[in-house]
C-alpha cells in the first residue's frame, strides 16, 4: 500500500472498476456518489469482471458531496467530458497543492484546459482499453480488457502518477506510462473520431460500417486524416496504424461505442472532447480535418435537432 | 403546333406535367405506363395546377410497351435516374436516326453515359425548376414554380430542342435554352449535392439544416466545395452563388427534397447521378470533393444498411 488518499469521481463502469480494485486492495479511496449514495451505503460497491477473481462486493467509502471528503493525493475522474464543467467546484474541496489529478476520459487537450484552471495542481491524463460499463446501482460490470495508459502534461510531476500505476498494477491491471500523453492521446483518437461518431450518424454498428464497402472506406480515410492531424501537431504516428485499427475492428465484436450509448441513452455527447479540440489543435499548425469536421457538424446537429429535443 | 411526335418515359411529377401541358395544347404525345395503364385508359390524365388555368383533364395516348409507341421525334425521359438501364431497351423502339433525347433529371453526365450507346441520337437534358408530384394514378399536382432549362451535349444538334422549346413554352411553361448543359447541370447541383443528400442522412428538412448552426454551415462549406469542383471542370460558377442558394434556401418553406422523398418512400436513392458523377468528374481534373464524398459514402451506407434491407 501507498498510503495515497484516491478519490473517485464519476463512479462508472470505468471510475468504479479501476476505483473498486484499489479499496478492494485495501487503498484509502473516497468515491463520490450522486443518486447512489444511499444504495452503495447500505449495499456496497458490486464488481463483476472477467478477471481471474470474477469481481467483488466490498464496502467503501462513499461520500455525498465534495465537502465530506478529504484531501486526496490522486484525483481519478471518470466523468463524462461534458460534466467537467463540474470540476472547478469539486477540486479546490479534495486537493492540496501538488495532488495529481488524473483525466480517466476520451478526447483531446482536456488536461490542458483543467490545467489553466488550476495551475496548482499536477494533471495526467489516462486511457482506458476496457470493456466496463455501469449496469446498476453501485453494480459495475467488467467484460472484457482493462489496460490503461497513463501520463502527465509536460513540465508537471510525475511521481504520484507513478505510485498510483504501481498500486494499480499491484491489483492485477496493466498499466502503462507514456512518456507523451498526446501522443496517447491522438493514437486512441485514431480509433475513436471514426467510430463513435458515425456509429451515431448512420445508427449503426462498428461491424455494420465495417461491413458496408463505401463506409469501410471512409473509416479508413477518417483515421488517415486523424493521423496526419496528429503528425501535424507533431507526433509521430504512421499510416500503417490505420491498417493496423482495420484489423482490430474487423476482430471486434459487433460495438457500440460510448459515443453511440449515449446517443441512445439520450445523454450528452462528447463532440468539444473528441472532435472540436482535435479540429482546433490541427487548425491551428494549419491542418484542416475536413472529413472530421464534417461529421462533427452532423454530430451537433443530432444533438441540438435530436437529443436535446427528447 | 410542331407536327413532331412526342414520348413520354416516366409519368411522375415532372414527364405527367410537362408532357401532359403539350398533350392539353394538343401536340402528339405518346405516354408510356406501367401501372397506371388501365386507369389512365379509363379515366384520362388528371393535372391540378397553380398555373391560371387550374389544370386539366384529358385523354391521352396510353402505351404500354415501348412497343406499341410510333417513332417519335423527342422523347422526354423523366425517370429517376436509377431506371435509366431501361432506355437501352425502350429508346430504339420509339427513335428514328437524329430523334432528340431529352433527360429531364437530376445530376450529371446522364446525357455522355446515353450518347456512348446512341450516337445516332441527338442528346438533351433538362433541368426542372419545379414543384410537382404524382398523387394518385394518372394524377399529377403541380403546386410551385414550372421553369424548364434545356441543352443539348456539345455537338449534338439543336433544332429538335428549339423546337420543343418553343411546343412547351405555349403553353405557358418558361423555358430557358442553355448553350451549356453542363454548366446548367453544376449550377443545379450547387444546390442539390448539399441538400438531397443530408436531408437523408440526418432525416431532416431543408429547414432544420438551415436552423441548426454547424449543418448550415455545412451546407455553405458543401456549396463552395461543389464551385470549386464546377470551375476545376472548366465551368465559371462564382462564390457568391453560395450565399444566393442560402438566401433562397431561408425563403423556401420547409422542403424534403427528391433524395428525401425516395428515402421516405424506401425507393433506390440517386447517388450515382448526383453525387458519383460530379466526384468523378472533378477526380478526373484533379479536384478532389471530399466532403461530398464523404456525404455520399454515408448514403451508399444508408441505401444498401437501410433502404434495401426495409
Amino acid at each position: 500500500m501507498s498510503n495515497l488518499k484516491y478519490a473517485i469521481i464519476g463512479v462508472g463502469g470505468i471510475g468504479g472498476y479501476y476505483g473498486g480494485r484499489l479499496a478492494y486492495a485495501g487503498e484509502a479511496v473516497y468515491f463520490l456518489f450522486h443518486n447512489d449514495y444511499e444504495y452503495v451505503k447500505a449495499n456496497g460497491l458490486k464488481v463483476d469482471s472477467v478477471a481471474p477473481d470474477g469481481g467483488f462486493n466490498i464496502k467503501v467509502n462513499v461520500c455525498k458531496s465534495a465537502e465530506t471528503m478529504p484531501e486526496c493525493d490522486v484525483v481519478l475522474v471518470c466523468l463524462k467530458t461534458t460534466n467537467n464543467g463540474l470540476l472547478k467546484e469539486i477540486l479546490p474541496k479534495i486537493t492540496h497543492k501538488g495532488s495529481l489529478v488524473v483525466l480517466i476520459q476520451n478526447g483531446l487537450n482536456m488536461e490542458q484546459q483543467l490545467k489553466q484552471e488550476f495551475p496548482q495542481l499536477n494533471i495526467g491524463g489516462g486511457l482506458a482499453f476496457i470493456c466496463s460499463s455501469k449496469v446498476g446501482p453501485g453494480h459495475i460490470c467488467h467484460t472484457d480488457y482493462g489496460a490503461l495508459t497513463l501520463g502527465v502534461l509536460h513540465g508537471d510531476d510525475e511521481s504520484l502518477l507513478k505510485q498510483f500505476a504501481n498500486d494499480l498494477s499491484k491489483t492485477g491491471v496493466e498499466t502503462i506510462i507514456s512518456d507523451n500523453l498526446n501522443y496517447a492521446r491522438w493514437k486512441k483518437l485514431v480509433w475513436n473520431i471514426p467510430y463513435n461518431g458515425m456509429t451515431v450518424v448512420l445508427n449503426a454498428t462498428t461491424a455494420q460500417l465495417m461491413q458496408q464497402k463505401n463506409t469501410r472506406q471512409l473509416m479508413y480515410n477518417l483515421m488517415l486524416e486523424v493521423i496526419e492531424a496528429a503528425n501535424a501537431c507533431g507526433e509521430d504516428l504512421k499510416k500503417e496504424f490505420a491498417d493496423q485499427m482495420m484489423i482490430y475492428t474487423d476482430q471486434m465484436n459487433p460495438y457500440s461505442p460510448s459515443m453511440k450509448l449515449d446517443f441512445d441513452g439520450h445523454r450528452p455527447l462528447e463532440i468539444e472532447a473528441i472532435y472540436s479540440n482535435p479540429i482546433e489543435s490541427a487548425s491551428r499548425v494549419g491542418y484542416d480535418m475536413s472529413k472530421t469536421q464534417e461529421l462533427e457538424q452532423q454530430l451537433h446537429f443530432i444533438q441540438e435537432m435530436v437529443i436535446d429535443k427528447k
